[in-house]
């Protein structure tokens, strides 16, 4: 063990910057919250200037000691967990955590990178505008974390990605140097956009220390439906209608089969779907504009529109927050009813929006003829291509047995998206837990390029080893 | 010269496909549009499949030919037309044409690259559905050259770059390799996006192919506006007031200095501007939407919260195309009569939106007190930070003088951007032309990481030398 090296990172940090492996608050940085992966490492360190992590970096790349940057430690990946042997140091972004400036007449916001998400949406809407970023964990992940993992969320069909909303950035490389991009320019053409090969990497390039991001006008104008249609290919129908009607106001187009409900229900008994009748597919829509365009008018001339073609069954329009937020609960109480369940397979599919009825038709079909006992259901963010189609085990099974026979349902699950021209990971990333497929799915055009890529910023290997490429 | 290497190119393309560089049909690839940059060549090859410009690729590399790729050469920057010693090939794309296909359900439309902008958007047309990139050359540029160079044009506010509108791309590498990413996917999050590396790289990574591209609903609706207003402070003002009341339905917020009209009407005599009074700054809007949005009723809100904020001086609203149109026809004669004014300092100029009113007033002060009878000009995409300041010089000077002495001035222009923050090249990129100056802004980090990517993906730098990075 590198005590030497070990002793110079304690020094180039202050007393609560370094925690050592075997301290009891060590403990959290070391496993990711779903608890399956319980990491190793020499130390947790906890930075709180870029100077300091420019330090840390230079005497991690003058001792070959592997490093694992790590934000909210909310990803689903396994990204920002060590892997292997207890030869790495944990960087947590935690305490450089300032929003350095909101540029009102720019639209944008300056934060270091551990700033948690949440705290750059208050500190937009305090301007009345909006960060709209909005994932499960916005209370506790990280700005710099949501940019290493290019998060994605609920609000992805209006807004886009992460990538699609990061203006600028700050990175310390693994040399030690700051890649210096916090331009907050909305045209900059000159040249390589380097930003964009940070944005994703998940801590395989560099350590982000800083983001510039775009906001937006504050919608004041929200309404939300909720519909039953006939389905899966009759709602990406209906959403085709709804961006041409609503002109790309719609802020969300998630679907949740029918089979789902039983799993909100699960989470919480006083589940009431409203809806008259049974419907195979349901539709939670929503739409933010402002207060000069009457959404609730374009919203009823949609439905309107909509059943007169024959694509929609029965819904309702919120009548107050209240009601919007009831709807809403459906969708993210079938989320903890999944869990509540117990070990499932999970999955983050997306294939082109054209496919999205035949890759859940498939997927189904696969699952009820191959997988006796095993129940399938899909919900997800359809308006992006974005599936979660999610197989339930029997519940005879162990945990064990579960994870065990579900990497095979889950091979055969991807085969089939594969097959559709899809991807394996919407939105959650690669990380360690992906890796293998990854790698599977890549054409030797594409192995060679992301191998370059690495070996080009970081030659010594030592940026967050394991994840995405092999350590 | 390698007259092997010229034969086997030779023998891997259709008779047509190569063209000697001595023949008179080869003249109009050797010299960009502005007439200014006159290359030379070994040869120039029209592949008219994805395998011959493999199998071309594979000859250069071999017997390292340089390679200039070429699209409609309507740039702006010199990067598509051999700057040095005739050893270079030139690649035009412009058989390989195609409109692949248009995935109506999926909003996507693919490509071949060399097919011409106006072809993808009347494709989109035909489906009712819209290609957003609007360019002064859309009738002959192609949208591979437009990938390569990461287009902009007048609805980046709305749309974004061609960054923003690339959903697919395939690319034959230096090593004749084929990558393919042509996956339409809304959402795929598996590690480095390379094809934004692509992106922009303006042919010094690979020559693009094939290209998938996002379509819109074509707003049925579209209302636009000429407006004056008392200063550049007030235009922006103005701007950030539009985004919130119209909930980002705006398609363009275009600034015109009022000394712009002089130069319009020596274009068009005819020049009528729709405005009572003078105002110091115009503003022309627009914003589109589907026909259930009352877009006039929403346009006339703004205007009076604007005029009641006295951010308005006076304004008019188009009632027809024909008026609209007449409105646009300012915009762009006053481009046509700044080409009849003669030579010019010409920039492209942008910085974050909070800081366009002050760049436009530091470089008029500039330029009005060291350049004595230069008259300075100012207009562009403001929504975008995005400013054209163009300098006329005294009638008296010749072309010659006007170059010499229009360098110096325009430093005087880059350090004062450049002290803003802002960029050289908001959307017309590097090229040949503006490769010292892009290199000398550069941070030793970013020189560093540009040449390493230029590295892992051109090693032997045979793609497009002395664009973007010297040859």
């Amino acid at each position: 063990m590198p005590t030497a090296a070990l002793e110079a990172l304690r020094a180039a940090l202050d007393a609560t910057g370094f925690i050592d492996a075997s301290a009891p608050e060590a403990k959290r940085y070391l496993h990711d919250w779903t608890g399956d992966y319980l990491g190793a490492a020499l130390a947790v360190l906890r930075p709180r200037s870029v100077e300091q992590v420019q330090a840390l970096m230079r005497i991690c790349a003058e001792h070959r000691i592997p490093i694992v940057p790590q934000g909210g430690n909310t990803g689903l990946v396994a990204g920002a967990v060590a892997g292997g042997p207890p030869s790495v140091v944990i960087v947590s972004l935690e305490r450089l955590n300032r929003i350095r400036e909101v540029d009102a007449a720019n639209f944008t916001l300056r934060a270091d990178a551990g700033a948690v998400l949440q705290t750059l949406k208050d500190a937009a809407e305090s301007e009345d505008m909006l960060f709209p970023l909005a994932l499960g964990a916005q209370g506790s992940c990280q700005i710099g974390g949501n940019v290493a993992t290019n998060a994605g969320g609920i609000n992805v069909l209006r807004y886009g990605m992460t990538r699609d909303l990061v203006l600028g950035l700050e990175a310390v490389l693994p040399d030690g140097n700051l890649w210096q991009g916090m331009t907050g320019l909305r045209k900059d053409n000159r040249g390589y956009d380097l930003k964009q090969l940070l944005i994703g990497s998940e801590g395989s390039l560099g350590i982000v220390t800083g983001v510039e991001v775009k906001l937006f006008p504050r919608p004041a104008n929200v309404e939300t439906a909720y519909l039953g249609v006939g389905s899966f290919a009759d709602a990406m129908a209906l959403f085709g209608m709804a961006r041409r009607v609503c002109s790309d106001l719609l802020t969300a187009f998630e679907v949740i089969g029918s089979e789902c409900i039983a799993l909100a229900t699960l989470s919480n008994p006083e589940t009431r779907v409203p809806l008259g009748g049974e419907w195979p597919v349901h539709v939670l829509m929503e739409l933010g504009c402002s207060s000069a365009i009457d959404g609730r008018a374009l919203l009823e001339a949609l439905l309107a529109e909509a059943f007169e073609a024959g694509l929609l069954g029965d819904g309702t329009i919120a009548q107050s927050r209240a009601q919007a937020r009831a709807f809403w609960a459906i969708r993210e109480d079938l989320v903890e009813g999944q869990a509540k369940r117990g070990r499932h397979v999970r999955t983050d599919l997306s294939v082109r929006l054209s496919e999205v009825a035949r890759m859940i038709e498939e997927a189904r079909s696969y699952v009820l003829s191959n997988w006796l006992g095993w129940e399938p259901i899909a919900y997800g963010h359809a308006g992006d291509g974005n599936i979660h189609f999610n197989v339930m085990p029997p519940l005879a099974l162990s945990a064990e047995e579960v994870r065990d026979r579900g990497g095979d349902l889950l091979d055969g699950l991807y085969g089939i998206v594969r097959g559709l021209g899809g991807s394996f990971s919407a939105e959650h990333g690669v990380g360690r837990s992906r890796r293998a497929v990854y790698w599977e799915w890549l054409t030797p055009e594409q192995r060679k390029a992301v191998a370059a890529i690495k070996a080009a910023f970081d030659p010594m290997g030592i940026m967050n080893p394991g994840c995405l490429l092999s350590g």
